[in-house]
């Protein structure tokens, strides 16, 4: 399949935001052709995640503007640049806000996901290999967000932020693995490993941490808690496998005690979704001596400090991290459609919203809103 | 072998603590018989522990005096009581100061080794059995320490905190691995895992952080960093495999920051033997992002915080702890008695010092001038 627009600007729609929490317009944007390593993407869905809005809104950041958000995608191979065997042109793809270079020590350890060169860089707005943007209006360049600016017809992207997927898998659906989903999931079946019959405490229950319920679920734990600020979330968690839910505004004790006492010790594993400090330090708190096992996800604040006794880890309470779930992107995304594909992984329930490209906007109403999960935005009418 | 002695008190020599700090006196003590799963072990060399000496000073504890000390030893059945039936007289074995009572959660889990019965209890003086102690002098109680009162021609040993081991391994050699030398080793090997090839920083050069540099050499990692305040350790840590040494008193920054610089990037294993909370702080940090694991092995000032910023765990860096290195003792001990059998284990190299059991007091001068690592205490002629 030969693209008859390879090797050319193309002009098309893009979501421009201007400044730190306007609304997006809707422009004109043109899209120069992929340089070396980079390919050229006709993004068909796209998603709204958190981090967007956290750097649209542009609180305790430096904030660089003009810039095409959009991270969640999916979409098909328009075109490549040089030196870009892994790809052609009609491929079903990904594209990822972090990236496998497959040469780093990262990429060449089976433990680590965190490429030394495509690793998430939220500061930078340009493409690795000149230092500029691909998209521009009038010859004024639009920055890009996260190596990925999904909220374009056609962006360009780096050839290792791009996992090649099954084509007869839905974009519309699997477009929201592209980051919160496969983070949430990885950090239960990647990085706790809960064991079947086993309990896990999931703190926060929006998106990431139903994903992690739900890798819960796919790994038979029997008990699976909840535990939000919000008890309205309770009841759409039961659909990820939920099976009993904490608020911790209803006690007077920290949180960790009640969870250690309505499991006997402690949970097996915890994972903590939520990025606020106290959660983090609840979730550590909460798993049982002996094997429990607490998986750290949300994103902390500049100025945190994690702080627990350290008896609780000679006491062998285990304490991780992880980025996107550990998966590597271009290894493991596919295997991960994959799971949908086979109907083990359930996507649809995470898919609360849908609109029209036009109306993007309304993807971010109802995030600030804290409605619903996922909004896929069609890009095509 | 039927034992003469068996169902009788048995009059010997033991060292008796009267009060905290002050040398141990060499008294005839009456050893009850063994009770209910009960053993009574004839002690033959036991080797003095920092533990010992923490625990004799009494300082910061609940001071529990006359005492008897000791807990890393080897020995000989001498008799059984009721409902024994793992252990035979005549059984060679080495008695731990936690136990395996193999029916609870953490037993029976494939990830624990901290027992719910038998964990360690430094606060405890007496047997489980009936809450009172198997040594007297003219009646009055003298108290036990971590169940095993090794200080003593004989003593009595709840049956899950005895090992039997292969009986023609040298009990004045592999008496070592009831404690200190288990406890660096295992946390290496069993816990910390590096791999072949890999970088490993050990904090804390003393028997238990040797013990796991030994595991880093088994392991087949090719730098062995050793951090210590005290420079003189760096020539004898090098008969355990340590390939540099870093003293943290010899730079202005902080020495995590130091081992990054030294290995690009951070080591990929860490195992802190010191129990500072500060060196806790910086073996956590010294590791690698993306695969770097710290294990923690000292034990920790009551009311010390383990401190970072949780970004360092967000950079998929791991924290974990561990007891006794992991090590169940009746299940796991005889292999490492094997080990040693087949002179992959070296343990002729932590014994510096042996006297006999009348001079056990210089045992402990040793010890409190840190001279040495380990001192074997011969108690028969």
């Amino acid at each position: 399949m030969v693209s008859t627009t390879a090797g050319k600007v193309i002009k098309c729609k893009a979501a421009v935001a201007w400044e730190a929490g306007k609304p997006l317009v809707i422009e004109e944007v043109e899209v120069a052709p992929p340089q070396a390593n980079e390919v050229r993407l006709k993004i068909l869905f796209t998603s709204l995640c958190h981090t967007d809005v956290y750097f649209w809104e542009a609180k305790g950041q430096t904030p660089l503007f003009p810039r095409i958000f959009g991270h969640e995608a999916g979409g098909i191979v328009e075109s490549v640049g040089e030196g870009v065997t892994d790809l052609k042109p009609g491929d079903h793809v990904l594209p990822v806000f972090t990236g496998e270079c497959k040469e780093c020590d990262h990429c060449k350890s089976e433990e680590s996901n965190m490429c030394d060169l495509l690793r998430i860089n939220t500061d930078r707005g340009v493409m690795l290999n000149d230092g500029k943007s691909r998209f521009s209006i009038n010859g004024e360049p639009i920055y890009h967000f996260v190596g990925t600016s999904t909220f374009s017809e056609y962006t360009v992207v780096h050839v290792g932020c791009v996992a090649k997927i099954n084509p007869t898998a839905p974009l519309d659906k699997v477009c929201v693995l592209s980051c919160g989903i496969s983070t949430g999931l990885g950090a239960t079946l990647n990085v706790a490993k809960p064991r079947k019959g086993s309990s896990v405490a999931i703190f926060g229950l929006g998106a990431v941490g139903l994903a992690a319920a739900e890798g819960a679920r796919l790994a038979g734990a029997s008990r699976i808690i909840g535990v939000d600020l919000n008890s309205k979330r309770f009841a759409e968690a039961k659909k990820f496998g939920v099976t009993e839910f904490v608020n911790p505004k209803d006690y007077d004790k920290p949180v960790q005690e009640v969870l250690v006492e309505m499991t006997d010790g402690g949970v097996d594993r915890s994972v903590e979704c939520t990025g606020s400090i106290n959660a983090m330090i609840s979730a550590f708190e909460c798993v049982h001596d002996g094997w429990g096992v607490a998986v750290l996800v949300g994103v902390p604040n500049k100025d945190d400090a994690f702080r627990t006794h350290p008896i609780n880890v000679l006491n062998e309470k285990t304490l991780k991290g992880t980025f996107f779930g550990n998966y590597k992107p271009r290894s493991d995304l596919p295997s991960v459609v994959e799971m949908y594909m086979k109907k083990e992984l359930e996507l649809e329930k995470f898919i609360t919203h849908e609109v029209p490209f036009s109306e993007i906007n309304k993807a971010f109403e109802y995030m600030l809103k804290g409605e619903g999960l996922r909004c896929i935005i069609r890009m095509t009418a």
